[in-house]
């Protein structure tokens, strides 16, 4: 039996602030900071024993599992980071409130550029200094790989090929491992895992911090799926996530 | 130019306790969690930005790595971590008091098992709950590998291979690179790099999470070697450090 656990990385400043974030780097906020002490300590009273972590390239990913290995006493394992398990580049709105830009667009073109799977914001022009040509980290992608904007679509393109070229054959070597990354980097892993349609997949609300246990046959064959926690505390934190770009 | 920062971790809790630790998995203490902040300041204001880490499978090196790191907002970098940085194996005396050891053996005995170049202190016994082949962590070593006590020689024989085979090699792909690690795996690193005698190393006491700078030209051929702080600073610390193991 194989277990990978998705996670999403607890509340950052930003959340907080209700602005769309996307590829800008920024910090978990104290809330944040106690998800991941609650994600970890939740996974070491269900006996979980990482073997290897994977995380994208933006450190509120990133500090969410150093979070979670720090409570685990797992600090140790190795760690392989990504961009390919960014979050969604979001473009232009990056930065913006998104209740300022409910009110400036309507609360329907911001639920279409958060929630259509294959319309992406308007892109950031390429001498925008948020264009990530302008940051070292991602020298190594190439200038098809550079986005200004992305689609949903676009993400899940980025993300699953990682899922699948590199996670899953570490599973050959690992039987646990844990990806911490961002809501939409992961809806793409999920919506090849469960084969989600292109319209169910946006209406996919994952929790913040909340451990998504997937359980594989030695085939790598999907078994079961299931959250690790209170199940009205998930609810609760779907729905919030499903009220942000609300008015 | 290339340049190598080696980092000694900051004050643990041991350290703070004057414990014997070695490889016991013992966690910074606030100083040192504060000590890894200023050194990811004094880097930042140097104008260091690393573009690949190295650090042991202790958490209070790899802690302070992540807190170096965070403050220079190079969280994304890659991290690789090995047991051969591992801080030297202090066999039967690992969480005894350093004061006690003395008062109980003698400080000159003491002295002996800190500082001797190649004299070890008492092994564990192979049923010891300490011994390192209980730990999943070491799995991968081999049993002559495993260690149950270390002398400096046998922590330096096991640390340069690492600096030689792994992080010298990647300075090809690298023109910054830091590694956080212990007082002896240092150690050995250090007396690798400047040819330093075996009896001369035993007194090289490196002050906690002091940035020391190592500058290579293209051949990787050591061209100057400096600490980063406060002069006075770095001399009270390094005097901390050589009079723990006195009465």
């Amino acid at each position: 039996m194989k277990k990978v656990v998705l996670l999403r990385h607890g509340e950052s400043i930003w959340n907080k602030e209700n602005r769309f974030t996307g590829w800008t780097d920024v910090d978990l906020s104290a809330k944040g900071v106690e998800e991941a002490t609650v994600a970890g300590k939740t996974l070491k009273e269900h006996g979980f024993v990482f073997q290897k972590a994977y995380t994208s390239y933006l450190k509120r990913a990133v500090k969410t599992l150093n979070g979670v290995l720090d409570v685990m006493d797992l600090d140790w394992i190795p760690v392989e980071k990504s961009w390919r398990l960014n979050e969604k580049h979001y473009g232009m709105l990056q930065g913006l409130n998104k209740t300022e830009t409910a009110e400036k667009y309507g609360e329907e073109q911001v639920l279409i550029w958060r929630r259509s799977y294959d319309i992406a914001p308007a892109p950031l022009a390429s001498d925008d200094p948020r264009n990530p040509r302008a940051d070292l980290r991602y020298n190594e992608l190439t200038d098809c790989e550079i986005p200004l904007t992305e689609s949903l679509k676009e993400t899940v393109e980025r993300a699953v090929p990682y899922w699948e070229k590199v996670i899953v054959p570490s599973l050959q070597q690992y039987n646990q491992v844990i990806v911490a990354a961002h809501g939409n980097s992961l809806r793409g892993i999920i919506k090849f895992l469960k084969n989600i349609s292109d319209s169910d997949i946006v209406s996919l609300n994952l929790p913040t911090a909340i451990p998504y246990v997937f359980e594989f046959d030695d085939n790598i064959t999907l078994v079961k799926d299931y959250f690790l926690g209170d199940p009205e505390e998930i609810k609760k934190k779907m729905a919030a996530v499903a009220n942000q770009g609300k008015k």
